[in-house]
């Protein structure tokens, strides 16, 4: 999927990390074993999974990619842990922020890439980064029957979007696509780090 | 997109009004800025993408539609009014609610036309041309953790039925599609505003 | 739609049961007509357009599958019981669990033959047989505000997994598809039965 070697390993690391949020999130809903697995999962495979049906595909995590084992692992990995410790210190825990901080970047910058390939409009590809990043949170917190959190309080889509008008800002000025989605991961990881350390929030109307 | 001039015009009244209703919602709900431009673009744009999706066509608004410009004036728009005015009262302005009629009579007759271009059945036709007027606001519902407001009091996705339903009716005994298009609007149009003044609503069992 | 005669029968069962289950759902959460209607269709329907959704097709449902008639039909069987009996006490009816389990197996059975056709993986196959089996009640369920029955407490989509899980390995042992396909079905209704006779729950964390 991703073009760049560092991005294989951001995206494993993310996968992972966006599986086990996903799933802690379900067991402190109280959710059975099905819906802990289901949501972990889908946090860390639907925002690919929807970008891949935006642009006509057929998703990669049902056509064979390693994505799926990545995801498993988050799940069984979330399953050990939240035998040991609470379910909401884990979800606070740095580890894990970091880890899903380096996914949304990961994310973000291989939806950009797809955008690209799918010949979608500037504003198309800002969609598909930040869709991507935040499509498999968004989907799990509907499942759960909340406003998803990316629309509330944190800076969190933020980061992403800020990530995909980078990309198309790049290219748009010449820059070819591989380093402009580098650009983008770093911008989505860098803007999400400095959220999460110094409590960034979007103002309201 | 508009096979129809008119159209086009109230195609646009109604991405304004729709971006408008769906960002004054978000800004209610104590949704943040983004959250507040995505329920905007979302409730203007949700539903064609959603039509376009199921009839395995890249997006129209991800791949260079004039339609995002339409929704991002009405999220500005709405961003500027809510300043102002409470978005309560503002949502239950009459020229809201007429510029939301407009855009819904547009939506489902364009649905209606990409329904019959993509070959499905009488059905799907009146499907997709309640699903473009009525898919947006309720992605929205569903992210602000609602259940959809077309599905529970007001005589709103009704409109849209009867109107693909006219269409279908039309078209079957022989009139031409953009004909039986603008009979549609017209009906959409003008059960909306009847409901509108009258207070309709459908029955419970 | 199935290449197998019985699963015809299962399905158009499946079909009413499922439709009666959405619209009685919704007519309990004090639905509209419109909104019964809805719902109806879309707990019958929504897990096969998913599906056909994700591997790339126009959905069945809306380019002339018998399938919206025998919605129809449970849509229409809900109206009137609802007017003789009270919705939860339906909901509860043994012929209606058996039907809902009929076609729950039913439509297992046909997402994995899909999911074959379409050259998807292992994973992808059980996913498509879990999802066209439960992805129209949880729409339905997201609809109505709750979180989907299937990932809470009943012992549900679970047998859609079993089922899918038979499936692909009985195919990797070089089982026919269309052999695969009965044993799938077997396995999904006999253990939905089962569940049902025993009260089977799985854990939580």
């Amino acid at each position: 999927m991703s073009p760049i070697p560092v991005f294989d390993v951001m995206n494993a690391v993310g996968l992972v990390a966006f599986a086990v949020v996903g799933s802690l999130k379900a067991s402190d809903a109280r959710l059975d074993l099905l819906g802990v697995s289901v949501l972990g999962f889908l946090t860390a495979l639907g925002g690919g999974i929807t970008r891949d049906v935006l642009v006509g595909r057929i998703p990669a995590a049902l056509s064979g990619s390693n994505d799926v084992t990545w995801a498993a692992l988050g799940v069984v990995l979330a399953m050990v842990l939240a035998r040991i410790i609470e379910e909401r210190h884990l979800l606070d825990h740095p580890a894990l922020l970091v880890s899903d901080a380096v996914g949304l970047a990961a994310f973000a910058a291989t939806g950009a890439l797809v955008g690209v390939d799918a010949g979608v409009s500037a504003f198309g590809v800002v969609v598909l980064a930040a869709l991507t990043g935040v499509g498999g949170g968004t989907i799990s917190d509907v499942l759960l029957d909340r406003i998803p959190f990316v629309l509330t309080e944190d800076f969190y889509a933020t980061c992403a979007v800020a990530g995909g008008v980078v990309f198309v800002t790049a290219t748009a000025a010449g820059v070819d696509p591989r380093t402009a989605a580098v650009a983008c991961a770093a911008v989505v990881f860098g803007t999400r780090v400095a959220a999460l350390r110094r409590g960034w929030e979007l103002p309201r109307l």
